[in-house]
């Protein structure tokens, strides 16, 4: 491999992620392995014997071994007999990531008393590609088939704060993620047509605010609104959410939708002061 | 260094924490930069120059950089001109953790409910080391000067909740951990006592629940219960708290130890079930 210590280059001229590193970069390459290997843990699979690590992290048994004996050596993972499992030290990584965030510190207490007011799950989200990511999620009760928790994923053009993360986007860059994204008809509901889309998120942008109704699952209805940054960037959407068969959609509106504008602008105005 | 996938070894001889990796294995070296530079990000670092990352993660601005680049390329990282900073992609990691873990989905909604009847912050935690570190936080309102979120630690020693996941430990090592422990006077009421603190875990032992008044922080006040699993191990710890300012003893003891021993006891029931 390269050692790119004899090639100087400044920070200005270090590659964005379609940049520079090569597929066979060693270092690159066993660094992902180890990352997948803490990723190959989940909720499916708790505990992994060192075979079920090589298959679900793709790697030979050989590999998956050292990796582990690395996550070990480091604290990230613990053996229980043939048993491994991670430890709260991931965490920390996460962590990093959240407190980071101006939204995340200023959105939680606001979202909780947002929660007590409506008696509706609240949640914020930040944009990672063509998904949204959780960071605060409250429920009220159980409102969804699905559990959903900091970190967890939904795809942005089926969910209500997607669409208020992707109205932050100028048109044209709008039009090319949505292209190439896999647009699939998840309840009947749902809308899979660009120009539907690119209407519906121009909407969005104009009012301020979306409403979904049971585009990601039958029963299920939400209403997002954006959180602003000092420069006027949507960087995280709030919203309710509740059941076709609760609140109807009049009562949301009249309702609901005042205190979570209120709610999102006392957010905004909190990342802003926090920037 | 060595190549382990030569010397091949069977899953029950992987060694502890403490066993085999060696200190100059450079695979160990070079995975644990890369983590500590993801964990350089924080509140106080939200956006980092490539120098501020050297710096913060003890690397030279070479290292740092070629760990830059790799992160940049996984999609960890991203950078903005010249400053860089952690994307979602980060949670990934940390939700593998918690979703893992049985009493994290469980404790959920259990302590939502009970923060809305008691109107007081609750969480979960679990032990690592010398340390708690949230799983779950809710907070009724202010009722701390410090920010606490998932993922982020506080002693054991002197927590309402440190002292019930201690209480799991057999005595003797128990005697052991203390001893390890950095044992600081943070307010004048810490008890830093080794016995003291043996007599005081001893009796959460014995009666199922802590209580903490202004150990960690003067004005604070918390009540703790234990998480069992199936085989009665603690594997979490709940509580409650609040500001001595506001509830008395008499009450917390009266009125919120019941139910928080009631969830505690719904949350281990749960927990038993999804083992």
């Amino acid at each position: 491999m390269t050692d790119r210590r004899s090639t100087p280059v400044s920070a200005e001229e270090l590659p964005d992620a379609d940049g520079a590193p090569r597929p066979g970069d060693s270092y690159v390459q066993s660094f992902a392995r180890g990352l997948a290997v803490l990723r190959s843990f989940g909720a499916q699979a708790p505990q992994q014997t060192l075979s079920e690590v090589a298959e679900r992290a793709q790697l030979t048994r050989a590999g998956a071994r050292r990796i582990l004996h690395t996550l070990l050596h480091l604290g990230y993972v613990e053996a229980d007999g043939r048993l491994f499992r991670l430890t709260p030290k991931v965490l920390d990584l996460g962590y990093a990531y959240l407190s980071s965030l101006p939204v995340w510190t200023q959105a939680q207490p606001l979202l909780e008393e947002l929660m007590q007011t409506l008696r509706q799950s609240c949640s914020a989200t930040v944009l990672d590609g063509d998904d949204i990511v959780y960071v605060v999620r409250l429920s009220a009760h159980r409102t969804m088939s699905i559990n959903l928790g900091i970190g967890s994923r939904l795809p942005a053009y089926c969910t209500s704060m997607g669409r208020v993360l992707l109205s932050g986007l100028p048109p044209e860059a709008l039009r090319e993620r949505l292209s190439r994204m896999a647009l699939l008809k998840i309840t009947p509901a749902t809308k899979v047509d660009i120009e539907v889309l690119m209407e519906e998120i121009a909407q969005v942008r104009r009012q301020g605010w979306c409403l979904v109704q049971e585009e990601l699952e039958q029963g299920l209805i939400a209403l997002a609104a954006p959180v602003f940054d000092r420069a006027g960037k949507v960087v995280a959407a709030i919203n309710v959410s509740g059941q076709t068969a609760g609140p109807s959609v009049a009562h949301l509106l009249e309702h609901s939708l005042p205190k979570l504008l209120d709610t999102a602008s006392r957010v905004s105005a909190l990342v802003r002061v926090q920037q």
